[in-house]
Order: C-alpha cells, then sequence, then structure tokens
C-alpha cells in the first residue's frame, strides 16, 4: 500500500516566511531551509529578528491569511487524494498551517508548534519529533506503507531518498545539480504523473 | 500535539458487510467484529461465503455506492477536522473504503487491501500490519503525537486504551458493560464535546 507524502512551502503554498518578510518589509526574513539547512539555527535566528522588531504570532498569521496556495496546488492535491493516501509533511506550525489547509481543502499534515505568550510573542517552538521527515516516513513504513515523497528543499531529501520514489519539485539548482540521480519537476501535471507511475 | 484517530465503520458510516448482507439476501454475512473478535477468521469465513454464492469485488462495490455515511457524521468529521488532525483507522479495505471517502470529503484513512483476480474474484486480502489499530497508534505516538481515539468495537479497544483519551461510540451493551471505564456517547455532539476537552 502506498502513501504520497508531501512537503508545504514551495510545493503547494508559498513560503510563509518570504511572504512574511515582503510584508513586514524586513529582508532578512527570507531566509529559508533553501539557504540554511540547520533548521533548529534558522528558526532561533528568525524569533530572534522577530523579538527586535516587535513581532508576534498576530502579525504573521495576518500575512498569512492573505496567502493563496499556489496556483493548481488544490487541483493537483484534489486529483492525488482521489487516486491514494497524502500526508503532508511540513516544518511549519500548527498555528501557521491551519488557514492554507482550509484553502486546501483540508489534507491530513504533520508539523510542530509554536510557544507562544500571553502578548503573542512566540517565545519558542516545539519539533514534533527529530529529524521529522524522515522520522515520520520510517514511521509510516513501519505500519505497512509504501511511501512516494516530494519536496523542495535540503529538509526533504532524506525522505526523499528513504522512500519508494521520490521527486524534487520546483527546487533549486544547486539542489537539482548536487541530487541528479533524483527526478526534478517544475510541474504539477507532471509531479502527478510520475506518482501515478509510481503507485 | 494531538491526533485523533476514528474508527470507520459503525462510527462514521454504516457496516458494509451489514448492508452487502441485506441487499445480497445473505443474512450469515451480517456477522461483523462486533460479534466475531478474531478479524482474520472473519474474513476468512467471509470471503468463502462470497465464493460459494459466487460474488465478488464488483458485487459489493455496487453495494457501497449506494451506502451514506451515518447522518451528521460528514459534519461531525468537517468540524474535528478544523480543530486538529484525523486519521481513521479501519479494518476495511482501499477497494470498499474509496467511494464513502469521498462522501466523507477525503478525510485520511489508514486501512488493508484485497487480492483480487482478474475475475473480479475476492482471493484474499493483505493486512497492513499487526494489530493494525494499536500498532497505528503507537507510530503516531512515536513521531510525537498524543492520541485520542474512538471507535465501536473490539478491534478498537486496543487504540482507545492506548491513547491519551479514548471513548466508545454507537458500542454494544456488552462492550460498554465490560469495560465501564471508557467514555461511551451515542451522539456526535458528545462525542466532539469529550474530543475537544481532551485536545
Amino acid at each position: 500500500m502506498n502513501i504520497v507524502c508531501l512537503d508545504l512551502e514551495g510545493v503547494l503554498v508559498p513560503e510563509i516566511w518570504i511572504a512574511f518578510a515582503e510584508e513586514s518589509g524586513i529582508p532578512e526574513l527570507k531566509r529559508t531551509t533553501r539557504d540554511e539547512p540547520d533548521y533548529d539555527k534558522l528558526m532561533h535566528w528568525r524569533l530572534g529578528i522577530l523579538k527586535e522588531h516587535g513581532l508576534g504570532l498576530k502579525e504573521i498569521q495576518e500575512t498569512i491569511s492573505k496567502i493563496e496556495p499556489l496556483e493548481g496546488a488544490k487541483a493537483f492535491l484534489d486529483k492525488l487524494r482521489e487516486l491514494t493516501q497524502v500526508i503532508i509533511i511540513s516544518d511549519t506550525f500548527t498555528q501557521f498551517a491551519g488557514p492554507l489547509m482550509k484553502k486546501l481543502g483540508y489534507p491530513t499534515i504533520f508539523c510542530n508548534s509554536l510557544e507562544v505568550a500571553p502578548d503573542g510573542e512566540i517565545t519558542g517552538f516545539k519539533m514534533r519529533c527529530e529529524n521529522s521527515k524522515l522520522t515520520t516516513v520510517k514511521a509510516l513504513q513501519s505500519i505497512g506503507y509504501d511511501t512516494i515523497a516530494s519536496g523542495d528543499s535540503h529538509n526533504d531529501l532524506a525522505m526523499i531518498q528513504a522512500s519508494k520514489a521520490g521527486f524534487l519539485f520546483r527546487s533549486t539548482e544547486q539542489i537539482k545539480k548536487d541530487y541528479p540521480e533524483l527526478p526534478a519537476f517544475e510541474s504539477y501535471d507532471d509531479l502527478l504523473h510520475a506518482i501515478q507511475q509510481a503507485l
């Protein structure tokens, strides 16, 4: 039996932190896992910048409420969910993902959670488990699933490589060059076709 | 972080085999996990009866296409999916569940698969893993989730007991009597309220 594991940001919705960097006018926040493979380091650095600017959960959620899924993402996901089981595995946080999941028709998402003070300051974050994408894919395999995975960034590589089939989607030139053995797609039609072949 | 694990038949949709027993006029097929705790024994017995009557996947799928979710089930599930992550963990088969998942708005379901001959005879079945409900709940716990579970039958008891909170839903008098420590509900409103309290 198969289950498809998809990254969220860059694959189904725009990068949330990039949208917030633009909205807030703080260009440093454009740094993502595409640029910084160490997620813990990246998140602590982001929280420092938020604190410095006096920004909290409310301001980020306001930006997120304006974000739409990438063009064609919902149709792709709808088709995929008709064919097989799908789980979005993301390093984002429940407090960010909620409104986006609504716009995508409530697919299942496995992500993390933020620690938020009563005044809205984001004081920390709780990762669901270590190496969450790989660990989750391994857990799904342990209960009888063959996984098929797709993502765009450094933190997706382990789940892609550990899966029966794995695909880069709208990744960076550098990642595509560094992992020439991984099929890389730019359109939802091509990704859907590749997943169908793997099912 | 929380995830709600729900049984399918008897909780969100009618018992598929009971519906098929009525449609086909074979009353023996009314036997379910409520009556026979050994699922493997139950399934082999069912496949024997199907073979005897010359019935296959096509005939069962025709019955399933006419089954509707239980009254209020979709609204309950929709509300729950707005609040938290939900996975249906069922001992049914992908070939049976598909049309029902469509009617429920494509929630994620973890179930099993049938082995079907080219002529439509169901020749066997492949269980995803042993003790699938408990094993799946344990796997979800291993990736950082607290589980909240609900079901109606013998095969739901282990996942209910292994969870942070667990509830019987529209269960038998015997099971309710044998497990007086498990809160038992009859309405979706009561079940939703109990889950909300546990979140």
